[in-house]
């Protein structure tokens, strides 16, 4: 994998994954990145594992073509239709569930986790196998909230609407002894205020950027010294909501490039 | 416009036009249908112009090719698209916006009228320059809801939080002297008893689909006796939520075919 100039490409449907573009741009100060945010059929979360799989293959044929180093599919929904590829095209490919379920089993002590996630990643059930691969006697109970990805958008944070949209979600696990949640959407650090307050302090909440980092850094080289890092924002749609949101979420990773492209 | 057999073409991005079809097919029983459901790339609402003509034309280019006699556009954001626009290659077009217009100004006393809508319907200010071309004295108020799809997605019907939600939006008008107000997406039907609610007995609340009627019996002649209507619903994606509601927002409409196609 020594190729050292080259970007990572990020990929989601829309603006989720730019909670993951800053959190890398940040901690790997020597890497570039090209994010491509397909915000002209967002959400992908709603979607069948077909549809999501035919719109990540495109956008990933899309990145090969800037001449990426590696793909990470920064959506869980797009993540939990590839979980059992290591590379696309031999490029290789990271998704955001494997990342948030070794965190998880670290933090865990009772064995009883819980995912927040869409309703096409609870479908697929890709964090239960996930988890049952590392160890079986994990039990694992994923919750479909649909309503948190439009109140992230909505821009309702640190707010009792979304608090109670939240609880409407977790009450079924709140007395349980669930000791770990695992944010299985891109998303949901937006909210992470919201739903750690729902949680109170004895449930770990996780989300798979700190593993994901990790794990782009032991796999991929970092470009060579003195060359310098860029930042591109490919979207296939442009819209009011995606220009409000997109400083706010990315603070002060300054983007070099913003283009609308076709797919 | 005299082509008796001929269905109409209805569409939407997702279910929220179901609602019209309902109601069309119930009240006209006669005709014959085709409603398209654009599943793969849903919901428009908070998608540019630019996208949402696109995707649209697209879709009416399918059921032009399915020899309809007239358009529906089921959806408010891509009403807003095509506002001026009477026929698309030479097939005559309705759109949802007009017919709502014209119900609001029958009701209205104080001529202060607002729209609940999508972000991209009140963006366009579609509804203030459709209510402007009748009277120019009407004071319109757009408000976007964009969570309001999300929640009648979600099945939240009847519901505190959906209230609360609602109350949310409309608090800057409640204590005006607003009389009426427009439902400006078709998914707002379904959550006419929460939105009536809020606002009490003294506001009227308009949708579009009397009106529309009541154009499509004025101006589309019905098929000839004896001839049997037929109803048709194509999706270009399947997703479980979708299969979940469509019974229930279609009722006793007998629907003859299910199909998931390409565009």
């Amino acid at each position: 994998m020594e190729k050292p100039n080259k970007p990572i490409g990020i990929f989601d449907s829309g603006l989720g994954g730019l909670t993951v573009l800053s959190s890398l741009a940040k901690n790997l100060p020597d890497e570039s990145f090209i994010y491509l945010g397909d915000l002209a059929r967002l959400p992908y979360g709603a979607k069948s594992p077909e549809t999501i799989k035919k719109y990540a293959q495109q956008i990933m044929d899309r990145l090969i073509k800037e001449d990426v180093k590696a793909i990470v599919i920064a959506c869980n929904s797009a993540s939990s239709v590839f979980i059992s590829e290591s590379s696309y095209h031999e490029i290789p490919l990271f998704n955001v569930i494997e990342p948030g379920v070794k965190d998880a089993l670290r933090h865990t002590h009772s064995k009883k986790i819980a995912v927040m996630a869409t309703v096409a990643t609870t479908s697929s059930k890709a964090y239960t196998k996930s988890f049952h691969k590392s160890d079986q006697n994990i039990q694992v109970t994923e919750i479909a909230c649909p309503l948190l990805v439009p109140l992230a958008e909505q821009g309702w944070i640190n707010d009792e609407l979304t608090k109670l949209s939240i609880t409407r979600y977790l009450e079924p696990i709140l007395e349980s002894s669930i000791d770990t949640v695992v944010l299985g959407c891109t998303h949901y650090p937006i909210l992470f205020n919201d739903i750690s307050f729902v949680l109170g302090e004895k449930v770990a909440l996780v989300d798979s950027r700190l593993e994901l980092e990790k794990l782009l850094r032991s796999q991929l080289l970092a470009s060579q010294e003195g060359s310098q890092r860029f930042i591109k924002i490919y979207v296939t749609d442009m819209t009011p909501q995606f220009k409000g949101l997109v400083n706010k979420l990315l603070g002060d990773v300054k983007v070099d490039m913003f283009e609308v492209i076709n797919l």
